[in-house]
């Protein structure tokens, strides 16, 4: 299997990802058993330009429990001025002295891309921009349906809220439409469904979507329920009753029995907490699985060394 | 032993403290030959709200000690805006998924209680609030009486200073008062005595107790002088001398050749650098002994798993 | 072998530089291997009043390499206000007690040798103040001229920029005097020229030196050329073609075809990136030589003890 650098969630085919989630089940049973120290020789450095405490940790306890070691930036704005000044180039050639993979979160997109053209070690993607990239956040999500849903082929999955600048619906949807029959649903306000490039690929690869500014009459036929935010703020209007995007007790009872709801968190009002105890409230374990799928990807880049 | 997580001072009978005194012995032992790797698959999370560097490393470094590993955030302030924005439960539940233990300093009073609630891994405080609980720093205050004294039962304990607002000084308080016949000289300028709420505690358990103003008659007598700061701004009054409350060399003559004066540091003047050396200061083998502390506690906290 | 701090360049003596070079070329057999665990007890502090992500990184990563662990602070502004109110002995001090080594990063000159004073765990100046010392940027500086050149005695060696506040040019001044039959070329604007009293040093110990306001004449005798970076802003005067003091590829010719170019990084233009991958361009394995070096440096810190 040949995996230099994690970029985009594009350069997932179907078999590795098959490859990476059963790791990802390997990974799973060696951090019950608690871990192992088999990478106790590899740094990896996180080099995060823009501060995600979470994404941070969940990369960083992934090394742990391999036994590996962390070279940690908690925020790039404290980083200092040298590396302010100089080319995202010449700081990865001089971190790759220093590290065996650099997990990179940068404010511009292309960056890490940029990296991994002159970078002697993995780069992996840890976000970027606002509209960029988060393959491993895609890659969790995608695990998640999996693990939970056993299967991905045939899938009807809504995807609800601020779907336009979501990088999170944006990567997953690509790694989605890469599996048979997927059926999607965008459900969002209309200033804020998904983008027109999007559906294009969805069109050109022959895939299902239909466009929705009501969840109402869809939640009770799909498999997949993925929630985000909607931020107030954005919406000019104020004529649109926002918790009709919501979801608690009583979306939940029009659900499938067997249905999933997701959330890359953190969330706001858009998940009721009363509903954390269903079992298809799935998004606590989703973040777990985070864990899980790092420390696969890890491995892959690893081993191939 | 029951220990889950570590809440306030309370929480610790005579006898889990006598545990725990005995473990932290164990651990001065084991940092003496160099540390132990028995807990290398451990992960700790160090989440703090108010950054407070001097806690941090001495629990980051108990774990390096036990072996384990550590994520560390610097200061809350960095936070991604993400954590910002959510529910200390949510964030707990995710950071829970990365780590075998959570080290929470926190602005609000309460807030580990509420983390220990929900958390599926032990949540230890590090100290909440201004007036709120700092239960391992009246633990290690704790155990370098009982190192220094060889017993607790029958101490006459001096707290000086700005006993008003100090966590220190109302942690320490509860933990005496577990003892035999501790006589309490709380000493303060009377705008900063200590509040009624520990007095009205002292008297319901029966404690002997004399407030004062002044240090001069009571420091003779005393066989632990717990210094803390006084800030020279709170104070509205002109017309005190704040140097009566100093403790320096000519001070230290009128002290028991075997009482000891401790500090839970940083100190400014209020105490003078040149008695440093002197075998009753022992404010310095106090702070080494919040390691050796924090690592038992862990220790309990893991091996009840 | 004595030592006991690292401070300054100063104090290394040619016996205790064979012996380090000696130990880094160990070193990088160790970490061509994978690292080791040899050092699996040992913590080390990073103390960083002023950041510096480079530094910082070279160090941690230095150490775990070794096996160690690493307590972090990314930035001093970021320290907790307790630290920021005491004495910086003080804090030596408690830091001293978590950890086996402090590498110290400071804005005042002279704080490495009042810490080195009164701590009980080996003190290493990762830099301080403007002007002040760098002493192992200084080592791997020689280290770099050592590796690459298998000699240092008789080379001529140019050093180009800004000379008259770079701690990096004053602490490389001193170790190569050192050595017999160097050869110095100060090469900079002549507001910008080195300092008085380090040619009052060179005069001292009879060490042959020549100043230029322009490099054409030199460039093409010397074996090592030290560049470093010119702030355009502190030059007054607008009349002078910085230019002039770039390294490019017409530069390139004229050198020798076994001279290196150095610089200690971060580059602003004043080396052109289309001379990177010239066999002469030594500047990114100069900057992995810190981890080497800086390996060797703690191994020789921990195994007097």
């Amino acid at each position: 299997m040949k995996l230099q650098h994690v970029i985009e969630s594009q350069q997932f085919t179907v078999p590795l990802l098959m490859e990476l989630f059963d790791r990802t089940r390997r990974m799973e049973k060696i951090v019950a058993r608690g871990g192992t120290q088999d990478y106790e020789h590899k740094v990896m450095a996180t080099l995060f330009y823009k501060s995600s405490t979470r994404t941070r940790f969940s990369f960083e306890s992934a090394m742990y429990r391999l036994g590996g070691r962390v070279l940690s930036t908690e925020n790039g704005k404290e980083f200092s001025s040298e590396i302010k000044g100089e080319s995202l180039e010449d700081t990865i050639r001089i971190i790759a002295n220093y590290s065996d993979v650099i997990v990179l979160r940068h404010t511009e997109e292309g960056a890490a891309k940029r990296a991994a053209l002159i970078s002697p070690v993995p780069i992996i993607n840890a976000g970027e921009g606002n509209g960029g990239q988060h393959p491993t956040q895609a890659l969790l999500d995608l695990y998640t349906i999996y693990n939970e849903c056993k299967t991905i082929n045939g899938l009807s999955v809504a995807l609800i809220g601020a779907l336009d600048n979501g990088r999170t619906v944006r990567s997953l949807t690509y790694l989605l439409s890469k599996f048979d029959r997927i059926k999607f649903y965008f459900i969002a306000p209309p200033e804020m469904q998904v983008k027109p490039d999007i559906l294009a690929y969805l069109d050109k690869y022959r895939v299902h979507y239909e466009l929705a500014a009501d969840p109402e009459k869809i939640i009770s036929q799909v498999d997949v329920v993925y929630q985000t935010r909607i931020d107030r703020e954005r919406l000019k209007r104020s004529d649109i009753d926002l918790s009709a995007y919501n979801i608690d007790a009583s979306v939940l009872k029009k659900m499938k029995s067997n249905a999933i709801i997701m959330h890359p968190l953190p969330r706001s009002v858009e998940i009721d907490q009363t509903i954390d105890d269903d079992p298809r409230a799935v998004y606590f374990r989703q973040s777990r699985n985070g864990l899980f799928v790092r420390m696969a990807l890890l491995t892959i880049l690893f081993d191939k060394e």
